[in-house]
């Protein structure tokens, strides 16, 4: 049954669709935080039955001919709708490539091979990884196959449109070529310079978990998470859930190291303000959506990196961490606390590392990722593959394969295409947050008196209520004057890491 | 499209049906304990689509057809699935017998005068109720026509069916005639007997929340509750909530008075030890589901009445509330504790009754909304008709309507036919807990030892693990000898608070 107003009936479907979506983003937040361990079977029972409707409304049979109707009267539609028509579309292609024993097989192969990936990493031993990572990347060859014959683009870029719709290994190439470049020799000039500079003093703890809740709490307030719309919880590994009216972050202390934790929660508000920024009137359809994972890691490492290890806002910082955890002297100084949340090292673990490094890790994955992908890379010669890109980009080759080429989830869980979206988002970060300063005087200013709003409001009404009406550089271009680049990145850098 | 094997269908559809009612089931406990306030339209949203998308299923235009073909070949199956079959087509008969435009103006003006209540009881004003309650009243009563008509049961009956399957009103008319028979010369007998005795004296607080709920945990967790299959939290209403892998049970604490939260959480988790006991194998089937308002009631009084308010209990209890709290002297004695734990007046309000007079306040119940659905009382008449039963069977009159006929949230919520539950569940436990005494030699020493593993076992046995295999009566007459009966009830009254 074909209703008269084509849109109209896929807005209503959807909504229902996003709906279900939104009820599955409690859920897996619940799993994470709340759930009981012997749950866990029921609870993927009722997430797979969710993610089961959800599929099938989206590839019922009329929605190829709703879809065509109402673009054929897309001329009618206003801007929001049209560009929600054009969301439409992209999130079916993208479910209808892939025939769904495929779906279910890529599951069960990511599931297996996670599990063996736990253990490989454990004991060291990468070769017993290889059965099941074998299998992961071959079903993701299929699926990469099936959306490139969908969408009409290559392999790598059909996966990568997943995470970053637009999102093109062209422009990474370039972007990535620059940044090889340039980040080996700033890594030399930074360690040479913090060498020579005053060395950090440690933060002696331990921090109880109770004031470091009320640290993180209070400073994510300040930013303008707003607790009537999310919370802040524990998880064993730090992520953002929830849905846009109910952000729900998490993070995880540690008694013996609060500055970790803490900046993890502060990334996290950061992408949770966006979820909270997108259009009020749209959350609940395709457009309404956050664009994709680079403007996301954007949002996140703006806030991280840009803002919050600013000395600005570790001055306003300094005497709040102080009174937290009652402590005195020069180790709690802004200036040293300044140094420890600045401090540049080469380092194996790609999630421990300062952002002169992450991108190095972040462009030799994607190296490596990309040669496996086309089946230039064998999986057995990962290991030395690993070990040779380390010692090229970083100048260190890891002493076993569990902080190498094991240390991460994403492959073995069929992520291929996700890594460069990090590193893209916090090449988006730096030129936002350049931006914001041009356009917004005394914007620092502001972060130093631990008032944000002046930041969100310009964030807000140049990233995140943008939702999907358009694509990534063209959110960029509107709000830079540019498209993605690296010169924002390098200049952050420089003037962070080489004052002169 | 009707597969060949009709029943394989049908276990695969309410199965789904299943995952998505139980998610709704975690949602709903989220939003009465971690939602942030602001994301309850959001919350609305999610939850009303998956009740659409459940009732979508149960109404698809096949359902009939397949529930047929698979009634014809009922002979090939076993008595589970058999079992099962009947109860698919019981759910699917009460949620056929309501178009959908019904549904809808049930919810709507249930939820206007959830609204209108709120206020008319704090405000003391049964008049201004009268518009919405009118309006819920008239609804139910078209709900009640309808369910009759395809239940073939009167409209009270068919009203609750739904909560009691089986239940009968003919039944709920013998059983109270004779507990308001009996029950007013015992209340005066026992008050009499009390006065005469020694006084409690109180437990003075503070007491800490923390304490309250480690001991609270700790006593629940010696019931047999297990932690690793449920949660124990706070909401403003207690309530169990959750999936039969995942109980979750919530109490409000008051820093002045622990005993009543205490007995609160014993109930919850007499709820949630029947969930958590429900067929392994069947749970997430229809005949895997509790058997009713009647015996799910039974299992948490049967926990807090039977056992737990029972000598042996308090004299375990009693030394781990002192450490609790601290306490020592006489009022913290397990013959002080039982006392207050034990203590017979009548009162006004329904929730704070002592065993005694609970029933009473529920044949008041039952008569009324009996009269008022038959259209023998009129709504504007229901003040002076609560005052006037109140009278006879309670002897005392509220001083007002809040705390009268406007205490209850049932009727301003549209459900009729569900307070009579509460009563006959009082009457099983008593009956299900005379027969475990009898089955078990040493039940009450080992509760008085904190060994619940004998009741517990002979629950599962006997209750929990029949699911929905057979209707209240014969689990009850299986497990006890007689059909739902006082003569139990009566018996332990007597013991307990007449002791020779």
């Amino acid at each position: 049954m074909i209703s008269n107003d084509p849109y109209a009936e896929l807005e209503r479907r959807f909504g229902r669709m996003s709906a279900v979506n939104r009820a599955g983003a409690i859920l897996n937040w619940d799993r994470s935080t709340m759930m009981p361990a012997g749950a866990s079977e029921d609870r993927a029972d009722q997430l797979a039955t969710l993610g089961v409707i959800s599929h099938e409304m989206m590839v019922a049979q009329d929605m190829e001919e709703l879809l065509s109707r109402a673009e054929e009267a897309r001329a009618t539609l206003d801007p929001w709708r049209a560009a929600n028509l054009r969301e439409m579309r992209h999130s079916w292609t993208h479910e209808n490539a892939l025939p769904s024993d495929l779906v279910e097989a890529r599951t069960r192969a990511s599931s297996a091979c996670e599990m063996a990936w736990r253990e490989a990493k454990k004991n060291n031993d990468f070769k017993a990884l290889l059965p099941t990572l074998g299998e992961v990347l071959k079903i993701v060859r299929e699926v990469a196959a099936a959306k490139s014959a969908m969408l009409g683009l290559s392999h790598y870029d059909a996966l990568l449109d997943e995470y970053e719709p637009g999102g093109r290994a062209q422009r990474i190439d370039a972007l990535f070529a620059e940044l090889s470049a340039f980040l080996p020799g700033m890594l030399a000039r930074v360690t040479e310079h913090q060498a020579r500079g005053p060395q950090p003093l440690p933060l002696e703890g331990p921090f109880a978990v109770e004031a470091q809740r009320a640290l993180g709490e209070g400073l994510i307030r300040t930013i303008g998470f707003d607790f009537t719309h999310g919370r802040l919880d524990v998880s064993a590994h730090p992520f953002t859930g929830g849905t846009a009216d109910d952000t729900r972050i998490t993070t995880r202390y540690d008694e013996e190291d609060f500055a970790r934790a803490l900046m993890g929660v502060l990334h996290e508000c950061g992408h949770a303000l966006y979820e909270a920024g997108l259009p009020r009137d749209w959350r609940r359809q395709p457009v309404g959506n956050a664009r994709g994972m680079v403007l996301h890691e954007s949002q996140s490492l703006l806030m991280e990196m840009q803002a919050c290890r600013g000395r600005e806002f570790i001055d306003f910082a300094a005497p709040r961490m102080r009174a937290a955890f009652g402590k005195t002297g020069r180790a709690w100084d802004a200036d040293n606390i300044h140094r420890i949340y600045t401090r540049v090292t080469p380092g194996f673990i790609r999630v421990d590392a300062d952002e002169v490094t992450y991108p190095l890790h972040i462009v030799l994955r994607y190296r490596l990722e990309r040669a496996m992908l086309a089946g230039d890379l064998a999986l057995a010669d990962l290991p030395g593959a690993w070990n040779d890109g380390m010692k090229e980009l970083l100048g260190i080759v890891p002493p076993t394969d569990s902080v190498g080429c094991l240390q991460d989830i994403h492959w073995p869980d069929g992520s291929i295409g996700y890594f460069p979206t990090y590193t893209m988002g916090a090449l988006a970060a730096a030129q936002l947050f350049a931006a914001a300063r041009k356009a917004v005087p005394g914007l620092l200013a502001s972060i130093g008196k631990g008032d944000f709003a002046p930041l969100l409001g310009w964030l807000r009404a140049n990233v995140h209520g943008k939702g999907s009406i358009t694509d990534t550089d063209t959110i960029l271009t509107e709000a830079t004057g540019a498209p993605l680049g690296v010169a924002a990145f390098k200049a952050h850098l420089e003037s962070r890491y080489l004052p002169a």
